[in-house]
């Protein structure tokens, strides 16, 4: 008997496909609806391979909500989803932000209303830190906690806002209706995870992240510097007022963000908390030269960078404040930002060309001995 | 020649029907699609009658993209929209949110999408003072000024800040976008109009609000008690911070507010600015024992009511500062709060049924004559 079954929606993603992976390995079935517009099927064969299960799939838009509903009717002991699917550049938000509206807001709309109608009471939404903006502005707000006031500089960030208050709206609804009509309310939960910098790969070497586009992170940008693929990296800015002038943020294995989206599930289902929010980040902080520095010894030689000007809307410092997510859901970081650079340079190493082209043979064997 | 032509959306509801006497009185042609969900096409009869022209009218509703694009197809002289169409009870907004986001901000959305394809570049935005929240909680933000920090307390105000989030990204990336390119960009502007308490209807008795459920504002349910259809007020809290202990709203007559709309589109039109929030209100705040106590001279007679427990969301003070409307727009309010109670008293008591119900034959007539 499987613990439940949960939803996934964008699970063939970077995050999607580690918490696909932490599920199976919890004893969850999993259900994944993604389009594939910035993803790749081969995710599916890498998370049966490391799982020994594969977790079925549609091909779905999130704004399709008779597709969603015909999901739901099809695999009637779902109870939770866990909802990733979303355009995430932050960038290109600015240029196509009414896409970034449709798809991101709409779809969570869309979402939420065909679980409304399929009684699915459990959500655990992928948020961001980015919803704090610059929480410089404030006193004592760094490292930040969750109740730092919102205020994303960016339409990403506003999309991520705007649905944190879309499920808050809808679960407390929920909730207070059932309650005063006098019946069962507390199924009716919410988790909005804030993440900070997700980073690094699975240790085998055969799962990653795998950008359409040019990549928009700092790590996986370094990655191609590596690979020979970009001469250099650029460095938005030296004159932050930082230890060495770069801008500092907190660096998350993505292993543990996983881990994290899982625990925050059994959190839910377990406590029935109602809609709440919890930072995941490590609570350290890392400059852009450190992790350059870092990702440098790992490959073994200096990596070539150029110092441009400071980019709009990024801030000064995001780093996390983790201490409500390490007391209440029992969950902290386990793998630090050094082991995260060794993982990435394993993957992409390995995977030049991401899930476009299968990995050495010996790595896959390894992990079809383990 | 009309003046340019200006789509109205939820035209035929209560602001939207005073709008488009104001566009057709200033020379404007308009079409108006509306769903009727909340508005009657009575409307459209007594905007004939006292415009002397009939808006053209569609029967749509605003999540509907494919109807919205033929509308625009079948109207290619658009070059405008105001936009009205939404679902508006703050306490309803509170038991079926994702109701109000899908219709409202999702609405939102996909008219914005089809003014896009269709190349319709300016938008005028009916949001609203609930925007800011309590304004009391910072200091010297009474009469509340347009910097004001926003922070809606419910569902319905949430939208309406999303909804002027989504369209300022839109705007301003337009205008980025176009710039980067080399091309004419200043034609994309957008007004967020935030008001505070519309009342008052037209002066010929004819024409007002006309709730289609139990109406939720303080000067309808006056009406109400007025005409014998409701027994009393309920008056929430006398508790507040004021001069006589109950809440204070900036009330402003619905002809003022309509003229105001007008003044923002021409603006728009002839300066280019972009996006931008302008507030409208008098800038002069009642209590609602001075409303109670205006209403009830034009009626003559005391009207009752009863004193019953804060409501949760309600604030102590909504007035506004209207000085940017004052000197940008050239606007400010003519009409009094007395003046819109006499109105008010002249349609409810000559159309308790609002337009369910023809007004008495000498009105119409007086309207013909004139």
């Amino acid at each position: 008997m499987p613990v439940g079954t949960v939803l996934v929606t964008g699970g063939t993603g970077y995050i999607g496909s580690f918490t696909t992976l932490a599920l199976l390995d919890a004893g969850y079935d999993v259900v994944i609806v993604d389009s594939l517009y910035n993803s790749s099927k081969v995710a599916l064969d890498r998370i049966e391979l490391l799982a020994g299960r594969r977790p079925d799939f549609y091909q779905i838009d999130i704004t399709d909500e008779k597709a969603l509903d015909e999901v739901f009717a099809k695999h009637p002991s779902i109870d939770s989803v866990i909802h990733f699917a979303a355009l995430k550049a932050v960038g290109e938000s600015s240029v196509i932000p009414l896409e970034y509206y449709r798809v991101n807001v709409g779809g969570s709309i869309a979402l939420l209303q065909s679980m409304s109608r399929n009684n699915v009471t459990n959500i655990v939404f992928s948020s961001s830190a980015t919803v704090y903006g610059d929480a410089t502005r404030f006193p004592n707000m760094i490292p930040i906690p969750e109740h730092c006031p919102i205020g994303p500089t960016n339409t990403y960030g506003r999309t991520k806002s705007m649905i944190e208050d879309v499920i808050s709206d809808y679960i407390n609804a929920q909730r207070n209706n059932l309650e005063k009509e006098g019946k069962p309310f507390q199924q009716w939960n919410g988790a909005l995870l804030r993440y900070f910098n997700p980073c690094g790969a699975h240790p085998s070497g055969i799962m990653g992240e795998d950008p359409q586009g040019v990549p928009f992170n700092l790590l996986p940008l370094l990655g191609q510097v590596a690979t020979g693929q970009r001469e250099k990296l650029l460095v938005y800015g030296e004159d932050y007022p930082s230890r060495d002038g770069t801008a500092i943020r907190d660096y998350i294995h993505v292993v543990d963000l996983a881990r994290g989206h899982l625990v925050a599930l059994n959190y839910l289902r377990a406590n029935q908390p109602g809609v709440k929010a919890w930072n995941l980040g490590s609570g350290r902080g890392s400059t852009v030269f450190e992790i350059v520095k870092a990702f440098s010894a790992v490959v073994g030689r200096d990596l070539k960078y150029e110092v441009v000007a400071r980019r709009a809307g990024d801030v000064l410092d995001l780093t996390a404040n983790p201490t409500l997510a390490n007391t209440e859901l029992n969950w902290k970081t386990e793998l630090t930002m050094e082991k995260a650079c060794e993982d990435l340079w394993r993957w992409v190493s390995n995977n030049p060309q991401g899930y476009r082209q299968e990995p050495p043979a010996e790595l896959l064997a390894a992990v079809k001995k383990a």
